[in-house]
């Protein structure tokens, strides 16, 4: 069983800043997420696209934003539970939570921060009969491990960003990549597109279009797939240890949706007027996947909401203390780690 | 007559950020300020102090954060009354203000984002009888064009980084730099403290310590001052063009505290629960200078109030139109002086 005190779930940029603001109270943080790295869309969707309303950079690239947070809360020592989607919570006689993963990994904690953003990511999947059962044992939606494909046979479907990436990435990693997609056409940047290109003249990555993965083969574990290329309708058997079928993501409120929270056109209802609670009491929601009169769905906006659930949740958490802020320009900040930055001193010297 | 659409009072973070929540909705923002330039406390009290809790700089000094906020809303034109402090506010029939500051500047528009952090600074004083007369013939308390400084006789009192750093500034802008303070010591930063020694040594700055101005003389303007050394009770004349007391700001609510708004604990009350609008329908209050209930003086909360009160602003000033908030990665950032910043364009591209 993991313990914190904060739980939080989503560890996209509003959960990752909670960390801050909680470390600088000396609560300690867990952060959940379904997607198998930090950083949320930020990193999975757009890691590369400029955001220009951060305050206090004209220009940021989302992957970037993320790093800078992750290097910002490294001091505070979060913990991680990735690759799980937090499916189910369970409010204990003493008033803190147990909150169990579709894995079935169990955290406890005095108080839930939900900062779920959009929902978790699920895959949208390809429609083909035996898909379930070569899940996990061949088939995977999202790379979670690039070494487990060394030396191996992939073969990736898509025509986007996520297929083009991963496709280069796999073609010095993999014994052979192959990339199948419906059109001739690749939507994505230039420069991946080019490098494909050039991977493929090359030979390190095998392409076949306008086709589709149309079914699937192996005893217990994948073997091959069919691919049919739709403009001839011939048939290509592939010999495959893995099929990622990389179509996109599309966010789902998911197993919260039914924790008894009161839910509002697809996001959970805080009282904006105080901290950012829920209706559960020591349950909180920051960031997209909340909603208030006036909200706007932006990552700046998180921060905000991140900062005043933490001063609530100190108030739960230690209901006899006053909590006196400092300023971390006066104070600094000191980590669980050890660490300690602060702002150099001032000297009193005579000048003579 | 200053016309605008968000006359926004106090160019600190805040205030600045403000501009570009409004020029992405297509609004104009002009700022008054009392200190001679943008970036309010950061700019004037601790430029070279470390924040670290803005989200996503594990570190940033303050003055270059003030830089990157001036760079961010550059494309959107603001105007600045600067070193002009906001006196009184008049609502015209048709529910629009003028603002009027303490030089006569006035300022209408249909909105008014007060964003005066901990209220305008004003100047500690020394205790001189005939001080007031010489205010602007020949006594200052901040330095606002140090061009006018040029070849003149210039004395400098206090003991901190204001008067270390200005004397050092104005070392070589003036033709005579004296420094007065009553302790031996100086309390400053470390490296501060040695140029003042260094430039000492070289007869570029005249110390006097310890010692305090007693009085002030000339006809019309101030021609010349007494020094007293506080050890030995002694005075010596001391000719000057110009008298610089710099023994701090201390930050006043002044004349918004008589403007009818609501006043709690010395902030002005906000209404947290939508868009951090005051008692009178069309001015709102942002950032420090703003109360509600768990109200936390933050750079990072005004930046959200900032944000959530254009939103507010627009519908004020277009009640028929409704705008659709487009995120800035998608949509990228149209300034008014024609720039265009955007995400590069995904290419759609065969690969043959």
């Amino acid at each position: 069983m993991i313990k914190t005190d904060i739980l939080i779930i989503g560890a996209g940029p509003t959960g990752l800043f909670a960390v801050f603001e909680a470390g600088l109270l000396q609560l300690k943080c867990h952060l959940i997420d379904a997607l198998p790295q930090a950083g949320g869309q930020c990193s999975e969707i757009y890691p590369k696209k400029p955001i220009y309303d951060i305050p206090g950079f004209p220009e940021v690239l989302a992957g970037e934003l993320v790093d800078n947070l992750m290097e910002q809360i490294r001091p505070f020592q979060p913990g991680f539970t990735l690759g799980e989607r937090a499916e189910t919570i369970e409010k204990l006689n003493d008033g803190t939570f147990v909150v169990t993963t579709n894995k079935g990994t169990k955290h406890h904690a005095p108080v839930v921060a939900i900062a779920g953003g959009l929902g978790s990511f699920e895959p949208r999947k390809p429609l083909l009969d035996n898909l379930a059962q070569y899940e996990d044992n061949g088939v995977a939606y999202m790379i979670k491990e690039p070494e487990m494909y060394r030396d191996k046979k992939v073969l990736i479907a898509g025509g986007g960003d996520s297929a083009l990436d991963w496709s280069i990435f796999l073609a010095d990693v993999a014994e052979e990549v192959t990339l199948v997609h419906r059109r001739n056409e690749f939507r994505g940047a230039l420069d991946s597109v080019e490098k494909v290109q050039h991977l493929k003249d090359q030979g390190k990555i095998k392409l076949m279009t306008p086709a589709e993965v149309v079914s699937l083969h192996g005893e217990g574990k994948l073997e091959k797939v069919m691919v049919r290329n739709t403009d001839t309708d011939e048939d290509t058997e592939v010999r495959v240890d893995h099929f990622i079928p990389l179509f996109g993501l599309s966010p789902k409120l998911g197993p919260i949706g039914n924790w008894g929270l009161e839910i509002e056109k697809n996001a959970i209802k805080v009282d904006n007027a105080l901290d950012y609670q829920t209706n559960i009491p020591g349950i909180y929601a920051i960031g997209d996947v909340n909603t208030y009169p006036g909200k706007l769905k932006l990552i700046l906006c998180g921060f905000h909401e991140a900062t005043l659930m933490c001063q609530s949740a100190y108030q739960r958490i230690h209901p006899d203390k006053k909590y006196v802020m400092k300023y971390t320009t006066v104070g600094g900040v000191t980590g669980f780690d050890g660490s300690k930055k602060e702002a150099p001193k001032a000297v009193v010297k005579a000048i003579d």
